[in-house]
């Protein structure tokens, strides 16, 4: 195995996983999603499908207890709503992190990566944060301070065996979405949506920011 | 909620609870105690009566299905043997890691530790590693490049809310052990050996470095 993808099952990961094997094939990358008590466990489906729609191996990680003392809206047991608004409209009266973000979940999640990575003899992480995420520092985990960062405490934690591959550091989600488009990705396969509904919300700020990136490559998903 | 501490109940973390409670009270500190399917679970026996000791609130996870694949001989599913002499000697024939290195083990729980960290309101995290176990990459996990990269990936990753305290990286064992007698560490209730047996086993690398830190402080704990 060479590479490792952080696999949400969302249109960012699923760009990653795309790129991953385009570079190393099929038979050397695999895919890690995790359980956190999401509201919308959904999108762990959506990963299984994705992952049997290109044929490669898959390990699930249920990390859910780390978070039980969190309030984060994004998270089942919380009483806070989603937002229904874009995360500018969300950070017009305060600065970040937005209601969503789960406490260093990024940070949490690519560890654990590196850790199974290490364990399957992987040359690389690879996960999907990218610019829009970071803007404002709504979600902190996606600047490319962080990454940078973790970058290095990967490669040296790990006594200089992975390296961590963040290609949408500083991208727009539609530049995302015009690297998936040139890979063929089944973006009809992947779910955005953070509410835990059967259909997509098209309100929440993932399912906005998930129209306008399609949108910006002359795609219509309505 | 000041300061979360990353605490196994070994003498170096126990160590960094004095120090965290020196600063802060104890009403201010917390420690997080982490299974990973550890062959030496009695650790966290000890871990128990020297947060009991203390009055600090200890909080507790169970990680150990990150490291389902791992063939590391610090868990208890692998079927390699701990090794029954120092670092030093282990390292002779070939460079670190040695084969109790857990894959990425501080980085995930450090990140485990901030997510936690963050959901009480703490502004640093705590942890215990030290120069003996970074020496020739023993633990890259425990360098000072590690150590200054995660720290660096814990404040961007935070929005600049936590700071990650690593006391004794670049010092000796014996170092840590002539801070804690300093602060009254109750060691008696310390537990180190990485076997799983009833006592110490005199034999392994933490038993010996143990010894030989006591000893550097004119202790000879037999």
């Amino acid at each position: 195995m060479k590479a490792l993808v952080l696999f949400s099952g969302g249109v960012d990961s699923t760009t990653c996983l795309a790129m991953a094997i385009d570079k190393y094939s099929r038979q050397n990358v695999a895919a890690l999603s995790i359980s956190y008590g999401q509201k919308h466990k959904k999108e762990i489906e959506a990963a299984k499908k994705i992952a049997a729609f290109y044929g490669v191996e898959q390990f699930f990680l249920d990390l859910k207890d780390i978070f039980n003392l969190s309030d984060c809206s994004l998270l089942e047991h919380s009483n806070k709503e989603i937002p229904l608004k874009s995360y500018s409209e969300q950070m017009e009266k305060s600065s970040g992190p937005v209601s969503t973000y789960v406490p260093f979940r990024n940070g949490l999640f690519l560890s654990a990566a590196a850790s199974v990575a290490l364990s399957k003899g992987c040359e690389a992480v690879y996960y999907g944060a990218h610019g829009d995420d970071a803007a404002g520092n709504a979600y902190p985990d996606c600047t490319a301070e962080f990454n940078e960062a973790m970058g290095i405490a990967i490669f040296e934690g790990s006594g200089k065996k992975l390296i961590l591959e963040a290609p949408f550091i500083g991208k727009s989600k539609a530049e995302v979405v015009r690297v998936g488009l040139k890979l063929n990705v089944p973006y009809n396969l992947t779910w955005s949506c953070y509410q835990g509904l059967d259909k997509p919300c098209g309100k929440c700020a993932t399912c906005l920011d998930r129209k306008a990136a399609f949108l910006a490559n002359s795609i219509c998903e309505d």
